[in-house]
C-alpha cells in the first residue's frame, strides 16, 4: 500500500514535469474544454480543423480557432514550432497544433497546401476513410492506392513541413506514403489489429512498416477498436501501447488518444457518413471511453496506470510527449 | 556643364545607397518585370494582389505569387516586416508588400482580415472606385461615408496591422476612416486636386487632413491625374509632389507610381468598369507616363529628377523610401 503510494506519487511528479502530447483530439471546442486541457496538464495536441470540409468551410475553420485563441489565451496557445509547445509548457498553457483529418482542404489546388501551412495546419491526414484526389481510406471497398495527384500532395507536405497522417488511410495507400515522403509520417491514432481485427487497425507488418521508414505510432482508445469494446479500462490501453512499443520499440510511439468529448449525435452521424451526408460507412454506437480515462480531465491517471504497468521514467516521459516533440521537430524543422 | 554631371553623380550615388519604395505597382507579374524591378535599384514596392477579387480568387493570386517567390526567388522576396525590406535591400533584391486596392476579398467576414494577413497581405485599401460593404469610392456618385461594418474592418485591420489605404476611396469616407483608425492611414497614390481638379485627386485640405492626424501621401504619376497629362515629364512628377510637401511637410511623403506595365486592354477595361464586369467608370485612354519615367527601368532617374528640383539629400532620402519605411514600422509594429 505504502509502495504503491510512492509510486503514484512519483508517476504524478514525472506527469507534471512532462511535456504531454496527444496526437488526436476531436473534441467539441470552446472554453470550457480549452480550460479542461490546460487543467488536465496537457502540454499540446493535434486538434482537428477539418473532416470533410473544403478549402473555403476549412478556412471559416480557421477564423473561428483565431476567435478562440484571442478569447481564451490564458488557457491555449497556437503552436507552428516545437519551440512554440516548449514555450506553452513553461508558461502552463495547452499548445494548439491544427490539424486535418482529410486532404479535402487542399480540394484540387496544390498551392492551398502552402497557404494552409502558412495558416496553422501542421498536420494532415491524406483521406478519411475513403477514397479522394490523393488516395483511398480505410473504408473504402478497394484501395486504390496514392494517385498521381497525392504524389505531388506528399511531396509538397514535405516541402512546407506538414505531417503526413495515415490513421484512416487505406493499407495500400498508407505503404505508398510511406514509400514516396522524404520525411517520417505517422499513424497519429490508431490501435493494433493484432488485439482486435478492424479495417481501422494496424498490422503488426504495418507498425513495423512506418516505423522501419522513420516513421510513428500514436495509439488511441477509441473503444470500438479496443478488445474489450466498452468495457475497456485504462490498463487495456497501456497493454495496447505495450503490444506496439513491443513490435517498434519505444522511440516512435505516442498518444493519439481520439477524445470526441463533448459531441451529440448529429456530429457523429457526420463524421460516419462518407463526405459528411452520403452513404453510413460506419457505426459505432455509444461511445464509453476506457474506465479511468473517460474524459480528458482524466488525463493524469495515465501516467499512473503507465506506472502501474511497471514502466520505467523514461519510456514514460518518452510516450507522454517527447517522442511527438521529435517527430515535430523533423518534419517541421523548426 | 561639370557642376550638372557632379550633381548627377551624387544623385545617383543617394538612389544607390537609398532604401527605395514604391508604394503602388499593378504590372503584369512575371519574370522579366520582376528582374527590372530589381536591377533597377527597387527595395520594396506595395504589389496589388487584389482588385476586384472576392476572397477565393484573391487567395488564389497568393499561390501564385508562392509560386513566382519560388520561381523568381533570385529577384524577389516577400516582405511582412521593416526587417524584410531591409533585408531585401541588403541583398540587392526587391522586397514585395502584398497590397490589395479593395476589400472585396474580405467579403462579409471580419475574420478573413486576419487570414490575409497572416498569408501576407500587408496593405489594403478600403474600397476601389465605388461603394462595397465597407464604404465608398471616388467616382461614387454620393459618397455615403464609412459603414458600421467598415469600422469593424478598420479596427481590425489596425488590430492585425495591416495599412488602410485610402487612394480611390471617397472623401467622406476618406476622413471618416482617418478619424476612426488608431494607427496612421496613406493615400498611396494620389496626386493633388490642386494642381487638376479630377475625382481621384485630393485637396489641399484632405492632403493637410490625412497628414495632421500622422497619416501619410504617396505621390502618383499617373498621366490622366497631371496637368499636363501624356505630354508630362518625370519634372512634372517632381513637381507635383513639391506641391503636395509645402503643404505637408517632407517627412509624411512617398512614391507611388501606379505603374501599369504590360498591360493590354482587357485589363484595363477590368479595372476601370464596376467591380471588373459592370458600367463603366472612366475611361483613361492611352496611358504615356512621363518623359523620364516611363517604365520602372528608369526609377534612377527619379533621384537625378529630384537633384535637378534641389532638393536636399536628406529629402531625397525621406521621399525615396525612408518616409515609407517609418509608416509601415509603426503600422505593422515590425
Amino acid at each position: 500500500m505504502e509502495m504503491e503510494n510512492i509510486m503514484k506519487d512519483k508517476a504524478s511528479t514525472i506527469y507534471e514535469n512532462a511535456v504531454v502530447i496527444d496526437g488526436l483530439i476531436i473534441s467539441k471546442w470552446g472554453g470550457d474544454l480549452f480550460r479542461e486541457m490546460q487543467q488536465s496538464g496537457l502540454t499540446a495536441a493535434n486538434c482537428t480543423c477539418s473532416v470533410w470540409e473544403n478549402f473555403s468551410d476549412t478556412v471559416n475553420n480557421l477564423v473561428q480557432w483565431n476567435r478562440w485563441f484571442r478569447e481564451f489565451g490564458d488557457h491555449i496557445v497556437k503552436a507552428e514550432s516545437v519551440a512554440d509547445i516548449r514555450r506553452a509548457k513553461d508558461s502552463g498553457k495547452t499548445a494548439i497544433v491544427l490539424g486535418m483529418q482529410n486532404t479535402s482542404a487542399f480540394e484540387d489546388r496544390i498551392g492551398y497546401v502552402e497557404i494552409l501551412k502558412t495558416l496553422g495546419v501542421g498536420i494532415a491526414q491524406m483521406t478519411y476513410n475513403t477514397q479522394n484526389w490523393v488516395g483511398s481510406g480505410c473504408y473504402e471497398s478497394r484501395d486504390s492506392g496514392l494517385s498521381d495527384f497525392g504524389r505531388e500532395v506528399v511531396a509538397e507536405m514535405n516541402r512546407v513541413g506538414m505531417l503526413c497522417d495515415l490513421s484512416h488511410v487505406g493499407p495500400k495507400t498508407s505503404r505508398e506514403v510511406i514509400d514516396t515522403s522524404t520525411v517520417p509520417v505517422a499513424y497519429s491514432h490508431c490501435l493494433p489489429a493484432g488485439l482486435k481485427a478492424h479495417p481501422r487497425n494496424k498490422s503488426d507488418e504495418e507498425l513495423r512498416y512506418i516505423v522501419d521508414k522513420g516513421g510513428f505510432v500514436g495509439v488511441t482508445m477509441f473503444p470500438p477498436f479496443l478488445a474489450n469494446g466498452v468495457n475497456s479500462t485504462i490498463a487495456d490501453y497501456i497493454a495496447a501501447m505495450d503490444y506496439v512499443i513491443n513490435i517498434v520499440g519505444e522511440d516512435a510511439v505516442g498518444i493519439g488518444t481520439d477524445f470526441t468529448q463533448g459531441y451529440d449525435r448529429p456530429f457523429f452521424d457526420w463524421i460516419t457518413h462518407d463526405k459528411g451526408f452520403g452513404r453510413r460507412l460506419t457505426n459505432f454506437g455509444e461511445i464509453i471511453n476506457p474506465a479511468g480515462f473517460r474524459e480528458i480531465r482524466d488525463f493524469p491517471n495515465i501516467a499512473d496506470a503507465m506506472a502501474d504497468a511497471g514502466w520505467t521514467e523514461a519510456r514514460i516521459e518518452k510516450i507522454l510527449g517527447l517522442n511527438w516533440l521529435n517527430l515535430l521537430q523533423t518534419v517541421w524543422g523548426k
